[in-house]
């Protein structure tokens, strides 16, 4: 059994529905937040993500706004009564993040950054915890394991493609790990539909598969103006097409609980 | 647009139909055959799946039945009112193959066994082009392109696992190539949910996945009794599974077409 | 141990010697084997390669000179005193490729070929057998196996690379595969550092670290011009790049045996 | 050109020499180190490898002495004039870890972990940055630049086996990369032939390879007794095995420099 997460403004996840976790790849500015919140708040939409600290393979790349990308993203879930999820990447910050974020984020790089592992296994904040790009299904698990005997039994995996020799996405998307998870853990599973294939125009039928499969939500990248998005606008849905999403989801999700 | 392949018993693929092949994955003696075929036909199964010639990694391994499992082959179609699919792996059985089945299946490891290839495209049947185990989408798409240049477009691409370092299933079904095929090409394309995964709990959830993203049909291994089979046991359904399978797709898929 | 193969003119493979077999990825013209010949039998090199089939993922570009690549390879050896390694894709082209070439190879894309690999068990000459894209270990053994199943032993391996993730070289060189293979068999080992590598500036550390780990040798590819060449001029050597190779290999080879 | 790191007892990476860090996988007590850096010592080795934080898969496994096995190391490397190489994991650690070792690791699995790489940049002590199982050369170069960027060049990379479909080893050692490197940085490269391979035969042909395609050294486990070793028995030396390495690379290592 799929146990549940509760959060604190009556969402659950993990509880035989289908969670939506949506936002731009990075908090580029207040304003930029404020017209997402607005939006994803008007239809719906309960969970905002955004990363105010990003991890770049380049150094010389836009890093996030830190801290102050925390405390946007902090005004704007007050603002539109949103829950936040963001990536913690310094164990040093995990308990000032506690204060502004809703559920920790742990990125594909840092699934074994076993030091942050324990430190948000010590907080009492939900952890969404991504598979890294080469992680094998046990050494999943087993990250989770660290969080988890430090006393944090909220942890929900994310999926977000591997890495293999296919070139044509970003990454390979293995959407077949949703009922192995299921299978050999009680933690729920969503998918990033986003990383995990690269390209918007795969973002809703990979949507669509992670329903049917059993994944209990997506976290997807969302953007008033992919094309200018600081980070990842190809695989980014512009606010049209995450309203197309949302609805088809809504349409088929009766059919699966 | 996806084109639609018409098959003799007024079967067509793509057709916003989701096809199901199912059968062993070796024709072991006519007995197990007939018990198949009958079975498969009773609830309505219009192909069955069979391999007479076996490509198998290790020579001293069982090799199948050859031309007596073709022969078995036509006398149960015939019998029951099937089609059948079947491997042929020597450019020099492909005109005797014809006589016999109605689908000719390229296996993974000749996707790029460029004189089969040509062979196929020069005889009026419709060609199962499974995906090579490394192979990109495009070295795929170029491959059905050696069967389209000599004549024959009537070509069914298949996913069926790529080989990735991921080790808890026998190949990562790349589910996400569905819509992406879909994009480039007119192809078909249908996924086997037994080797993308090795696993026979895993086959109704990809299965239903496959549905979910766009797939026009699975291929997938049924025995009478897996543990008894020749070959590829743990990745077959026994009849009451694959009915749930049968089951749980019909019930879906009025929400997909 | 490994066995030697002995060859015509006086040439052993797998003897406590290391062979550089060297040529065009293709034929191309009798004038360019010509010249391609000339160079090589005067320093030394005693084993021409040279595609007559060309197994090209696209079918329309350019696929070998075929039988008159054939013919070509018999002049240019016969009037250099030169042996001949060659593809032969096609199991109805083996007997006739026999009355032409030294070496039958077998590519990557072949390697589980089974209809391939029994009829070039059934003739009487040595095969080169290329490690298939993203075959393991025991896969290429057992492909080996096929051949020697049906009475041809004269079988050198070849390690040309394997598919993985990293894009900075065309495929990833297991150099390590060599002294697992002389562990595990009695084949002569070569490695392919054209194909290996995909980029000329790396052919000769390769090539360098091919010898020191316990290798019988390389095939590489050489063109009069590169620049020009019909098929993977990016991985050729110019001749004066050869003699570089061929030096710094004679210096170095008297410390390995 | 390569860079000089220069260390403290006269010892230089980059110059033209091949240097062997050598010693266990994990610090497990004062005796067995005391043996390791008497017996290291003696033959002329000058930098002694050994994990007081362990980075392990399973968190219910030996997680290495910590505190305790950084001074163990400190004593041995003081009683015999050796230097030390150890992998810090937390950024909180890098600072006292300074106190203690002469060379701070970075384990794969922390090869983005850019919280950590910042902080290792900013202290006066050399880095092994080793690549991440999955990373490509630019990934691997761009982590260098994280720490380079805070001030500090002392950078050496470490490959050490990349993640493949490939079984029979426990990692694919990518021996190109070593050219590569040394084409795009002026950053000294080893090899880890026990990680990139996982199989003690295999570790000699491996660092003999690592020679001649140009290496700057190698970091190789030695233990006593490997089959009571803690952590990575399989892939470790015992004594009389590391002399026969040392002998073999000392005969061949005139003949590249």
């Amino acid at each position: 059994m799929t146990k549940n997460i509760k959060l604190d403004n009556d969402t659950t996840i993990g509880n035989k529905d289908f969670n939506i976790m949506a936002g731009p790849c990075a908090v580029e500015s207040e304003e930029q937040m404020d017209r997402i919140g607005k939006f994803l708040s008007s239809i719906g939409i309960k969970i905002l993500r955004g990363g105010a600290f990003k991890p770049r393979t380049n150094p010389n790349t836009f890093q996030g706004l830190e801290y102050d990308g925390l405390k946007i993203l902090k005004a704007i879930k007050e603002k539109y009564g949103l829950l936040v999820v963001s990536e913690i990447m310094d164990p040093r910050d995990v308990e000032l993040g506690c204060e502004y974020i809703d559920i920790i984020q742990i990125g594909s790089r840092n699934m074994q950054n076993f030091a942050l592992l324990k430190e948000v296994g010590s907080v009492k904040k939900p952890v969404l915890l991504k598979r890294g790009m080469s992680a094998t299904i046990e050494e999943w698990l087993m990250a989770a394991e660290y969080i988890r005997l430090e006393g944090n039994e909220d942890i929900i995996l994310c999926e977000r493609g591997i890495r293999t020799f296919s070139d044509y996405t970003r990454n390979t998307l293995d959407l077949v790990s949703v009922p192995i998870i299921k299978n050999l853990s009680e933690y729920p599973i969503i998918i990033d539909p986003s990383h995990g294939t690269g390209r918007r125009e795969l973002i809703i039928p990979a949507t669509k598969a992670a329903l049917a499969i059993g994944a209990d939500g997506i976290i997807v990248e969302v953007h008033p103006e992919p094309s200018k998005a600081l980070s990842d606008g190809d695989q980014s849905l512009d606010f049209d097409g995450f309203k197309v999403l949302v609805d088809e989801i809504e349409k088929l999700k009766v059919h699966f609980y």
